[in-house]
């Protein structure tokens, strides 16, 4: 066996508040010569890119350091006693930050993993962190599982983050697949712009322009009379300004809440919410997240969206980051808005 | 035809704020020889029983008096050119506190009418206002489509207002038919003791013992360590704390809010809610109203319900008042804590 390196992206201190950067991680070397793949069920993986995400802020508040990050990769078997993953196929999953490491049937039972190897190759293997990874599930369930848009009824979506991830890809879908009207809020020209002239929404909102639910709610109003559909990636002013612009039988999906992520002493304000608008109306708030998507339990992301994937019907901005090395940058980087599309670091 | 008299409930004095009473309302007699079924689809109802229901507390604090109050009642059939609804037909309906009316087609195609002919007969036709009219079809809906109890798993229920029509309903329900756990809050003793001991209820909370959220909280805890269905019927604390022990994949049924009812500035606070809590859990929290369930239009409400309750799976305790003349005194108890159960105002 030839020696090899695996290098993990380490958390070395403690992020109580404020925004991530390169001082609070490190990324440990080691020698990787010893992993082989020896009883039934394991498998080595060569990560060939890896995420990096909101949601993992909220992690590095507490807890020991140093400790290693997780979060969502795509990596190819290099070796294999496993024969649901023979060599050379390729994985999506949650995993250690680490670029070669060993998995064995306990721990492929705990994680969430998707088999990419029909879907993508090495060269766009990013592919399986965006459209046919996390944000992908997580507009795709969340659009048509929790929202479910009438397509008879022309129906109208407001999404947050429009110009992220999963934002851009939720209006895409709600506009090519299902015939909505879609408004996205995001913050800058540069965002409102793309989305309209690259991903076809209908309207934009710079919610920079704006400081308060109400201010909010009539932008959105400017652009219809009402919304159908709210895709919640942010809370905050955006959650009550859709509950205020709700039509009956409006529906809500929650799947972020980044304005929280970032707050230290868990005293950002609560929204509000006045239940009994939402009794004759038949409203609904439902909260979820992408595993049953990504893991396959509900329904057929993976051929559903790969199929509108080809038909040009939905794509997701991606933004590369090049080197294990330059993961803290890239995740920084969501928290101050100098990213547009899926952040994707690329270890080969 | 003989000569005859139409009294009608009328809202004289609107009521912005506090305690509806007498003084509100003025029964008004008018002159019923002249309604006949002359054209196709006519028919005239006499009224038995009407209801008393909180929610039409809202609609007497605005617009112009007199006014005809209207609400549910059951009636039977006395002329008929409407082959739907022949002589005899017993019919539940939303309409005018009218003891005598005529309905045409354009009225009939407007409101909500239910055939209760099958279900009841003229001496417990009061059914069509409690077990098999709105109260029931709102714990039916409520508790079967919208809370969806997997009879499984055991699940745990929690229910406000749980000794009114709407709540002990809602109750049987989960623990008769669908093998739940069930948790009841109301005020004082002798409800409680009538949820658990009548009603068959597993645990019981006087919240009158309580003053805030947090103690509402601890004391479900004390009976379950979670609850996974919230049926909601008055807001304010209840929601709050019903949230705050909320299981993953909780759901929560709003579909009352008597908390805001009597407030006459609009100011009462509203409830928070941190959405950030429902998205890792799957929770959902949506409002409905009994109609489709009423109509029929979704689900088999009466059939459904009418079998449980012969198999004695489910009742509804009544109070009655007799005489039209006593509707102003019924709905005031709603408001007192003085009723139990459903109120009817019996008319024959």
């Amino acid at each position: 066996m030839a020696s090899r390196t695996s290098k993990t992206v380490t958390l070395t201190k403690l992020i109580p508040s404020g925004l991530p950067s390169k001082e609070h991680f490190t990324i440990v070397e080691e020698d990787a010569s010893n992993l082989v793949a020896s009883d039934d069920g394991d498998l080595i993986l060569q990560v060939i890119c890896m995420s990096a995400d909101p949601y993992l802020r909220s992690g590095c508040k507490t807890g020991e350091v140093p400790r290693p990050m997780s979060g969502f990769v795509v990596g190819k078997v290099i070796e294999s006693k496993n024969c649901a993953w023979p060599v050379d196929s390729l994985m999506g999953a949650a995993l250690p930050f680490t670029s070669i490491q060993k998995l064995n049937d306990i721990v492929l039972k705990k994680t969430i993993t998707w088999n990419l190897t029909d879907y993508v190759t090495e060269e766009n293997a990013t592919l399986g962190l965006g459209v046919l990874g996390m944000p992908g599930a997580t507009a795709y369930g969340g659009l048509i599982d929790v929202l479910r848009p009438d397509k008879k009824k022309n129906e109208t979506l407001f999404v947050s983050s429009a110009a992220g991830a999963v934002g851009s890809m939720v209006g895409q879908l709600a506009k090519n697949v299902f015939n909505c009207t879609v408004i996205g809020s995001c913050g800058g020209e540069t965002k409102t712009t793309l989305i309209t002239e690259k991903f076809g929404f209908d309207h934009s909102i710079d919610y920079k322009t704006v400081s308060t639910s109400a201010d909010l709610a009539a932008k959105i109003k400017e652009c219809s009379d009402g919304i159908d559909m709210y895709f919640e990636n942010v809370g905050g002013m955006h959650f009550e300004a859709a509950m205020s612009t709700l039509r009956p039988h409006g529906r809500i999906a929650v799947c972020g809440c980044i304005s929280r992520y970032n707050d230290a002493s868990g005293t950002a304000p609560l929204n509000t919410i006045d239940i009994s608008q939402m009794i004759y109306t038949f409203q609904r708030v439902e909260g979820f997240v992408c595993m049953p998507y990504l893991s396959g339990a509900k329904m057929n992301f993976l051929k559903d969206m790969s199929e509108w994937h080809k038909e040009m019907k939905v794509g997701c901005e991606q933004c590369f980051y090049d080197g294990i090395e330059e993961w803290p940058t890239a995740f920084q980087a969501l928290f101050t808005g100098a990213n547009v599309g899926k952040v994707c670091v690329r270890l080969l």
